[in-house]
């Protein structure tokens, strides 16, 4: 449309309320033309009708919203917003107000430098926030006192519940019960209860004094437990000392983990000291918003021993081939718990840009700072106990004091009947207080945690929420000059008494300009979307707007407790009621549950909803759980954390589901058959004209369809898994809905459901009662408003053109290559879906060369590898995703076929078969500009094409030393191979594409 | 202090309401002892005392607030903001509500890699944002139809003063009268009738085709004018084509200047197509936020033939070394106007991130997107009249129709008796409208200028204000499909023909992938304060605190129209007269006016205040300004522009004041004496003992004393200009008040002046009338918060803290170096104040090379050069500022070090004389990668010393090949000695070391 062409129309067309599509979606109209005339098709339409299979091909659009602009969508979500109220919290329960600290917002929250990057995979561009993530480790090690930390997970719930599973595993005793102390986050008890009921545990909880015994030397408590979940401070607050208790947990072989307070541990007794065997926590506090619940890195440390039972991913330190330091995740240590049968965790997406954040967070205070706010935070609950002591002397009456001794930041009252007036006092100040569950007959009890936002002007306002009596400003000044430093709440024997953060890292960072320069050093180092397209099949690296992202940082969205009263959240209600409308319609389901906080979890979520739903049918007793060959690594996992018999279906010669196969194994498990779990379009990038079929066969057997929503980004607005046949699916928000990676989390996976299932979503996890998979009741709210605004500019016309144009990019991209490296699968009509396989399986044989040096050679031309073996082995899984334009996906096209050339020159032997600029990439600038020792030139390994020059982006080391052995994951997940029955077919069948060195 | 010692005190010490200064500061206090151990001084106080005079040095702290945290300072400062109210605008006069892209706000405005860099002077570390600035000045051209335009002037009213003064030197005619149409805008007028009034110009005012002759054949007309200011779209919105006009001042000899408004210029006529001489206008609507008046940038095209005298900088393309194009300031053009006797114009700062902003709008929207909004914004007019029409259809009456039939965006009504119904019911609206005035016996006007963010609903609302009936949905869903998007009220012989932004940049960067990308190469490409120290001498490059930044992008300060009524920015004004009152207080004067917004307007505003209060006593004819030969070239070029005589006091051989010079210039201009115009402490970067004395010579004489703001960061705290004995001094906030420098703006320069001052200060330009400097009332209203938030976090305390540890770190810095490179002024006991000069007048003899290949040598090293060749040729100028940590001024004087050692080898023949590092530097990586041709090595060019490696900066280009008699200008200021007199002293006297080489 030329401007002259716009005069002649009316004005509606200047009106422009889907400007966002050409924002989001990478080529113009014009470039996808000549995109499609390139693959033969008339129009985009023709193309998707050659693509999708005409039965699940939707013809009506979806029924919502139209597009909106950036500012329009914008001034909506901000009048939602205004609809919160942020009351001043003391809640607690885990989670706490922070001060984020400004270079820490606009430098990493708000960077996209930050928050594009990719799970640090490809280490050798991702320097940067292996560094960071690393000292978060350190951080946590310090503060626990425990020797070995991983790089965050979730939530402290559901990092509790891993707890309890590595506990399983390490355990000496035969017992199935696990002890979990009474006075643990009613959250953490709920997720635990979740988790053990489908593993089999039993669950006792108590005081953990009273049931395992009040010292070691006295062995008259139960210690039948294969473990133990204890909390210092606990729910309450108050501060405990189970080293008595955990020693005599471990004279029976039981293996403990204590839930502990990042803030706290910078003056009492560590969790390593008291023996524990695990730590687990929230680092959220550390200068993350509250979020209404997440993201926020939960953290885990653990003893040595303990370190390959430990979920997560976990930074190490490793050389590179110049025998410089390099970082990289010690992969082998993760993959060691989750592949094999004895699966206890589905832990993939991690919450990487949360810990950087905390981690931050401790490099900006340094030690000293971080102790100063500890006392301050401590003294202000002093401050509170003083003032209602002088306030009762002035009244002659008796003081309210705090129901336990020994505390560090969070206060008990037994108010009684007082309670009514406080409420009221301090609804009447907008501050929400705490209200315990008082036991039956006891006094009512209120809980105030206090943060390192608390000022002495807010004591002055809590006394008057619990006395009703002003204090002036004499009395404040008064007492606060009377006031010691000393943390007398803390009682010696519970005292820190070991240097923390001595790192030199936490303590050379603490004027701004050192700060942001460090951060910005770490940023240089990493490829992140600001650079160059992450072609990353299977993850989608999609754009990341601005726009999108702007809301995050709102204060009536950030600083919202995540058990604030829902009244004063009606904003996130609302924004979260149309968010789970428009997914719902997406995927045309009924409802939808935000709780789960990632992908994994919400397989684990629907896996439970399945589980449950058949439970109530009288269909307990189903636990198998069908998946393809092709499967994420996660599909089995989570079937193992409910309980599931996990039985493989093997995939025909074109790379899909083998029918007579999914027959035989419905066959042998006819009456266990519990659910499917399928990825479509499927892990091969492919859209498979049998998937209705499939569905039909596991319905007719009683089982139900779990739908990945790992490849949803080639559904949304063409087909949606409730027509097809599913019963539930997750989606990856930080996939289809422009959450971004954050360098390797946070994720988003809520899951819909057909009707049948809506009863069993997720349960509120404050109740303490099982049925709970995450901390917070909607999850990680905060970053869902990031969907809202896409799918608000979207509409739906743009979330079916994206998805077209997703499908448009891969299939151009599959043409442009299928001349130099074979596309192994494709549908029937020979289209792609969003992503193409590109088979290097032949590469070893012909070239000497692997498909892992192809991806390390493309750091030389400025490219983050594509997925590299999954899910098949020696091949490079390619998703451009809509949001690259033409020019880019040729610029990454002319790389691969640059490379390709450069395999002639090893195979012609104009190059050295050892000595190639394939083998020794990548190249750094360092040795660019060191002493020169190759055959091929300088200009050759750095600049192989002209247009590098423009923005040449330099690793910042070489080729890293991975321990033999380490298989390179992709996208969290590693090949569904590890699965197999014995029973199973050939895991990888032969392609059509016969491979040549293929290793699998 | 350490946390044991912290735990011993009373909570106060916990409070830590001065936890930014350790943040804003760069040594810590471990750090400061060790450098004042290498000074020999036994504590900084010590120092102070040493360094400056006892007489001005101040014992009582500055009377203010106490330091505040980040968190409650912008808690504070959010509670003012609260007290503005942002309503819809519709007043226009040449600021229009805009859209800011989301992808610019946040990677842009937001992002300290952009707005921490410095003036472009050092181009080859300054591709990028010499390339977007280039951008900029192409759009301008391609907008007004004129071949050549600059990087940005200050804002529309300052521009079109410079473009009178322009008008003057280029025209043939002996007139002194200009005219200018009644109908610009009314601080256009104001601002050109104030440089006019001492200039000796007589302006003319009043309607152009009547005044001038409506067209050329008609001679009618008057045409004694040396030139004329004429504006299309008027103030009233009315379109006009000047053509006949200017035909008829060509004929006699004069130059014309036309304002223009850039989206008007989409579908309108330009100003070239008149056949102006001259454009000018505000970029402000192309995506920067109105900001209560600014910083927005200017823009200013001219003929080809006029660029010699066009102010300003202007981006030029150049080649480096190697023969690659690159980009550079045309600084000879600037100089050329500023350096001479005639200059006319005192224009340093320009608005460099503005018109960033400005230009990547464009670069985002590209022609057809701009075309789209040009459009869409008419036609919101052309709705707006046609309901109006519609509404009076149906009730019988007269509809209220526009008052001119050709108009773009902006409509004018006669309203007569309506106007109070029209005024109550847009303020129930909240919608400001504007009052246009009315001629003695017309009826009462309003205009109404509408902008992008105008939508139906709106116009809706407008209607309702205008008549009083609300439309229903229905009519206006009637009216929007029956509306046209023809330009209907853009005549067709006033409309546009021509193609516009054809280059390729601006159609090549739509999809945000792609945009973001795009600055993302731009801002790499550049050294800011994220990477290193920018120690540049009289710019004082310190920390831009991400908190003081915060404050900008938010909408209740963003989004106010400077001409909103006053009690709609009751924040503002909350938030001024603090800051005003600090800024007194830290002056030592009586009264602040926020209207200049740069260093230079300040000058100029004071030099006005002074020759006004002059006139007011009867002394109108003291013209006679003196100033130091040391002094910054804005100084004599703002004494110029106010029709004073410039007389050159000598410095004496330690680079002071010549008090005996001084007294003979005294003698010999006694009864002419106006002012002294002195920099304290001096250029030389010493604290002079005589300043007081000087002082007290001029008052003597019946002068007065402005004194030059731009080394106030080494009076803060310590001293004060009132102390001192001036009477009138500018604060440049860019510099000490933590405003970043945006890579060339903006600034931000207020005065502050003594009591019998005050009646004198810049009044209202909305007025029209002469004595206005700005365009705003209070000039670049919007980044004031940046210095409100550095003073409230820093308090008395920290103010004067900062002050001590810039002095110290530039005592250290002198200490470190002064064995390699002698430092040429000191005070009496030895020390430099907050800067030091680094002789290199040596080089050339000793060793063949100059201090500039020194300051490029420093690109290779990872730094910024320190200010080059200014005050004194051939040296450089170090000012490390108190924000720069130990560590970091370590590195750099490890680099110049290095450098000195690099001297030895030259100079021992190890180095070729010119095959050697310091005359080859910088180095780009395509040279390290590419063919290497030189003696030395590559890593010795590349990684001189081992922590370069940690962070290398790349230079994208290599030296860049400067026309022969550029002279490297620094802080935008040419050295005094373009100014002297005939009978001055030597302008340069002989340092106490003697150059060998200088060229002085």
């Amino acid at each position: 449309m030329t401007p002259h062409d716009q005069a002649g129309d009316g004005v509606r067309a200047l009106l422009a309320p889907d400007e966002f599509h050409g924002r989001h979606i990478g080529p113009s109209e014009a470039q996808q033309a000549a995109m499609l005339a390139r693959l033969g098709h008339p129009s985009r339409d023709a193309l998707i009708r050659a693509t999708v299979p005409p039965a699940i091909l939707l013809d009506a659009p979806l029924a919502f919203e139209g597009p909106a602009t950036e500012a329009d969508a914008l001034a909506e979500l901000r009048g939602l917003a205004a609809r919160n109220q942020v009351w001043r919290s003391y809640i607690g329960a885990g989670y706490h107000d922070t001060l984020v600290p400004e270079p820490i917002r606009r430098n990493v929250l708000e960077n996209p430098g930050w928050y594009t990057a990719y799970t640090p995979y490809q280490a050798e561009v991702a320097q940067g926030r292996l560094e960071a993530l690393l000292n978060y480790q350190q951080m946590i090690i310090d503060l626990t006192g425990l020797p070995v930390a991983n790089a965050s997970l979730l939530d402290e719930a559901t990092a509790a519940a891993e707890a309890m599973a590595m506990a399983r595993r390490a355990s000496k005793s035969r017992s199935t019960r696990f002890f979990v102390d009474a006075d643990v986050h009613p959250q953490v008890l709920s997720v635990i209860r979740t988790r053990a009921q489908w593993m089999g545990f039993e669950v006792v909880t108590g005081h953990a004094e009273t049931v395992l015994g009040g010292d070691t030397a006295q062995t008259g408590g139960d210690s039948d437990f294969f473990g133990a979940h204890l909390q210092t401070p606990d729910t309450q607050g108050r501060l405990r000392d189970f080293t008595p208790q955990i020693a005599a947990l471990h004279a029976a072989g039981a293996r403990v983990s204590v839930g502990c307070d990042p803030l706290a541990a910078m003056l009492v007794k560590s969790a390593g000291a008291m023996g524990a065997d695990i730590a687990i926590g929230s680092a959220q506090r550390f200068g993350v918003p509250l979020g209404y619940g997440g993201p926020h890195a939960a953290f885990m440390s653990a003893r040595e021993e303990l370190v390959r039972t430990m979920p997560g991913r976990i930074i190490g330190v490793s050389k590179d081939a110049a025998g410089n330091p390099a970082l990289r995740m010690a992969l082998q240590t993760r993959e060691q718990h989750i592949r094999r049968e004895k699966a206890t965790s589905n832990i993939c997406t991690a919450q990487a840009l949360l810990a950087n954040m905390a981690g931050f967070y401790a490099v900006w205070h340094g030690p000293q700072g971080l102790r100063r706010i500890a006392l301050r935070v401590n003294a202000m609950g002093r401050l509170l106990a003083k003032l209602l002591a002088e306030v009762a002397q002035a009244r002659g009456g008796a003081p309210l004091q705090p129901a336990h001794a020994a505390w560090f930041d969070t206060l008990a009252f037994d108010v009684g009947t007082l309670l009514a007036d406080i409420r009221e006092r301090a609804a009447a100040l907008r501050i929400n207080l705490r209200e315990l569950p008082a036991a039956e007959g006891e006094p009512a009890r209120i809980g105030i945690a206090l943060d390192e936002t608390v000022k002495p002007v807010d004591i002055v306002d809590l006394v008057f929420v619990l006395t009703g009596q002003h204090l002036d400003a004499a009395s404040l000044e008064a007492a606060l000059d009377a006031l010691p430093a000393d943390p007398a709440s803390v009682p010696a024997a519970l005292r820190r008494t070991d240097a923390v953060l001595t790192h030199p890292v936490f303590s050379r960072h603490h004027s701004e300009s050192e700060f942001v320069r460090y951060l910005k050093k770490l940023e240089n180092r990493d490829i992140s979307l600001v650079h160059s397209m992450i072609p990353l099949g299977s993850c989608t690296m999609k754009l990341n707007a601005a726009a999108e992202m702007a809301p995050v940082t709102w204060p009536e969205f950030a600083a919202i407790h995540p058990f604030a009263p829902r009244e004063q959240a009606a904003g996130y209600a609302a924004m979260l009621e149309q968010l789970g409308r428009w997914l719902a319609e997406i995927t045309g389901f009924a409802a939808v549950s935000f709780q789960p906080n990632s992908g994994a979890q919400g397989e684990y979520a629907g896996l439970l909803a399945i589980r449950d739903f058949l439970a109530a049918r009288g269909q307990g007793h189903r636990d198998v759980c069908l998946i393809p060959a092709s499967a994420h690594g996660t599909n089995p996992a989570s079937a193992q954390m409910m309980g599931m018999k996990i039985v493989v279906v093997a995939c025909d010669d074109q790379g899909n589901i083998d029918l007579a196969d999914l027959d035989a194994k419905i066959a042998k498990h006819r009456d266990a058959v519990a659910a499917l779990m399928v990825t479509y379009p499927s892990t091969h990038g492919v859209f498979e004209d049998t998937i209705v079929e499939v569905c039909r066969r596991v319905h007719d057997a009683g089982g139900q369809v779990y739908m990945d929503g790992a490849n949803l980004n080639a559904q949304a607005g063409l087909t949606k898994p409730g027509l097809i046949g599913a019963d539930v699916c997750h989606m990856n928000l930080h996939k289809t809905f422009c959450i971004p990676h954050g360098g390797g989390g946070p994720g988003m996976g809520p899951i819909a459901v057909a009707a049948h299932l809506a009863p069993h979503l997720p349960t509120d996890p404050l109740s303490g009662e099982p049925g709970s998979v995450s901390a917070a009741p909607f999850g990680s709210a905060l970053i869902t408003t990031i969907s809202w605004m896409y799918i608000r500019m979207m509409g739906a016309s743009g979330i079916r053109k994206a998805t077209e144009v997703a499908i448009l990019n891969a299939n151009y991209v599959a043409a442009r290559l299928q001349d130099y490296f074979p596309v192994l699968y494709r549908g029937h009509s020979g289209s792609v879906a969003h992503e193409c396989i590109l088979d290097m399986r032949n590469l070893k044989a012909e070239y000497g060369v692997s498909a892992e040096d192809v991806a390390k050679r493309l750091m030389d031309y400025g490219f983050h590898a594509p997925t590299l073996s999954f899910p098949v082995a020696d091949t490079l899984m390619v998703e451009p995703t809509e949001s690259e334009p033409k020019a880019e996906l040729d610029r990454f096209c002319d790389a691969m076929i640059a490379i390709h050339g450069e395999l002639q020159k090893i195979r012609s032997g104009e190059w050295d078969a050892e000595d190639n600029p394939l083998k020794c990439a990548p190249h750094t600038a360092a040795e660019i500009a060191g002493e020169w020792t190759h055959a091929y030139s300088r200009e050759t390994a750095a600049f192989p094409l002209p247009w590098v020059r423009e923005a040449k982006f330099w690793p910042s080391v070489k080729r890293i030393d991975n321990a033999a052995g380490d298989r390179h994951l992709v996208c969290s997940c590693p090949p569904m191979s590890d699965y197999e029955e014995d029973d199973a077919p050939e895991a990888h069948p032969a392609p059509a594409v016969e491979p040549a060195g293929a290793t699998a």
